[in-house]
């Protein structure tokens, strides 16, 4: 209820709307705890009301404390039910964090066009991007879970195996120790597929020599965490050997320069100048990072075209890489704190290219 | 190619558009393969074309044969690139998948107005409903993976795991045998959680003589299954067992009411009198199925509004349930491929509440 009042302040007090209207489903998560198909309605001076199908209304009694709960009946369409308790709210000015073209026409047809509606989803997303201390708490947690996971992704990896085999043990081993699943869909991308920044996982078998971009996250209660390491199956070369080092000090750069009030694309500049002076700079073809919490993309954003100054409580990736097509690639990857006076890793353990 | 002639059958000879813009990435993969942050824009005439941002630019060539693929620079718009080729390509009806109001807004904006926008996802999802060949190959293997986890429930679960941890050994059956992934959260639902549909998996700790409802799929290359058993750790009470037989005899009554032209809504009807003849009408709080395919939830729809007919080709789940608040629930679900004379399970193995 904190998180209402916060959202309160920033839509009805600073920006005068008088109604705002929850349809993404981190957000309902973020301010009810309930998941699934639902909306939440937030009013100025009334109760805050949750509107779920049948199928999920139990469950939203049973989790979205504080909240009112309205059932949707089946066949009824959920957009009409709460078009209907705009009008009866007397809400002239409604804001909300998403919508598609239909589901606006369907809000614009059914308040006769008397209600003005905008999209304003930076009213939540600047909330969910400052981490409050319980936030902190579940992605730390996250971020231990996939440092483990990490652990055994060195343990396991080896020529013979396939992509599939090595997410097999890493996404185990996060289980047992408590992960509510994974972040995103596991990456074991090996050979020429480590040079695609989302190389993906397959049956592919790894051979010896060769690079094994390895990125994956835990979850926590709702909270995810992103971290990647390159690894090679078996010795590494000298040139796997340059590229890293050469991505590992462009980590370090970046991390060095994370605090509050830094410009993000200050800090993607830090890392990417160190990948350009080496030569590398058409090969770094992504922005160095993004935030992470309930959604594994989230503000704030760390790339060149940045707007954004880090604040205290941000929880961001720092990830830069180098990406040479059809021989492979290096990425290494922390999800970082923004701290008072500096930056803390959520994610950590060593960043060799093996056990060695 | 040929997905893409189908779909230029559809939206430009019969419905008279000139021009199909592909957002969603579930339809991106259908047509080319390629998953990611991308759009593909198909003209009457000329070559269908894949726009990208540069971090997927070589991943997009590699993998989208056949497909024009146009790399979109960091900074720039994927719509308004889009919007330029649109108004180049001489296009005056276009229609499209998926659209967010802004989106929506941005392509309005920069063909300024002289280009009509229809948004027509069912032009593709009419397609994607009915399986070609390879793709119920690929939706057996998919089947195969998750009844493979299933059996493993049924040999781990006892008292005194969390659900989380059943989870676990569920999934890394899975993968170990192949699996890409987890076609949705992997839900193990204990006790009175197991009365919500969506019951989630927590570190709860599952208890002797309680209800737990195990849903899950594995992943083949992108085609995701789907399969529900109710098992009780320990000895099922007897009321448990006359819920489960309702419910499993339910299942067996739609099952036999599916193949090619059945009314959806009548195999939904099917299955709901059983339960409602029992008592419990009022305890099944959801539509009895849907598509599966490259997304969990597709068309067609099984429930008591839906207007679809079944065809050969059609993947749907029959999925009925009985929750009671506080008590527990039982669900028993099965992927069902539509056959020119009737229905084919692709999720197999034994119904009980246990090894017994």
């Amino acid at each position: 209820m904190q998180r209402i009042g916060a959202l309160k302040r920033i839509a009805f007090d600073e920006a005068k709307f008088d109604g705002y209207l929850v349809l993404n489903s981190s957000n309902l998560i973020y301010f009810t705890g309930f998941p699934g198909n639902a909306a939440l309605l937030v009013t100025r001076d009334g109760e805050a009301t949750i509107h779920v199908y049948s199928v999920n209304y139990e469950q939203a009694r049973a989790g979205g404390k504080g909240f009112r709960v309205e059932r949707v009946k089946s066949g009824e369409d959920l957009l009409t039910k709460i078009a209907t308790q705009v009008k009866e709210a007397g809400i002239k000015n409604l804001a909300l964090d998403v919508s598609g073209i239909e589901g606006w026409r369907s809000l614009k047809k059914n308040t006769r066009g008397e209600v003005r509606l905008k999209v304003k989803p930076m009213f939540v997303s600047q909330l969910r991007a400052v981490k409050d201390q319980e936030e902190i708490m579940l992605m730390r947690k996250a971020g231990d879970l996939t440092s483990f996971g990490m652990e055994i992704a060195y343990e396991v990896l080896r020529a013979g195996l396939s992509e599939i085999e090595v997410a097999a043990e890493i996404e185990y081993a996060m289980r047992k120790h408590g992960s509510y699943g994974t972040a995103f869909d596991t990456a074991v991308s090996s050979g020429s597929a480590s040079a695609f920044p989302h190389g993906g996982c397959t049956d592919r078998e790894i051979r010896t020599g060769e690079l094994v971009v390895i990125d994956f996250g835990a979850v926590y209660q709702s909270y995810r965490s992103d971290m990647t390491r390159t690894l090679v199956a078996g010795k590494p070369s000298e040139k796997h050997v340059k590229l890293h080092t050469i991505v590992k000090k462009a980590q370090e750069k970046a991390f060095a320069a994370i605090r509050p009030n830094v410009n993000a694309r200050d800090v993607d500049a830090m890392s990417r100048r160190i990948i350009e002076e080496a030569g590398y700079g058409d090969c770094f073809v992504h922005g160095l990072g993004h935030g992470v919490g309930l959604d594994i993309h989230e503000p704030p954003t760390l790339n060149s075209a940045s707007k954004e100054r880090l604040q205290v409580g941000n929880v961001v990736t720092d990830e830069p890489g180098i990406y040479l097509p059809s021989y492979g690639g290096v990425r290494v990857e922390d999800t970082v704190l923004v701290l008072e006076n500096g930056a803390e890793k959520l994610t950590k353990g060593p960043y060799g290219l093996g056990r060695g």
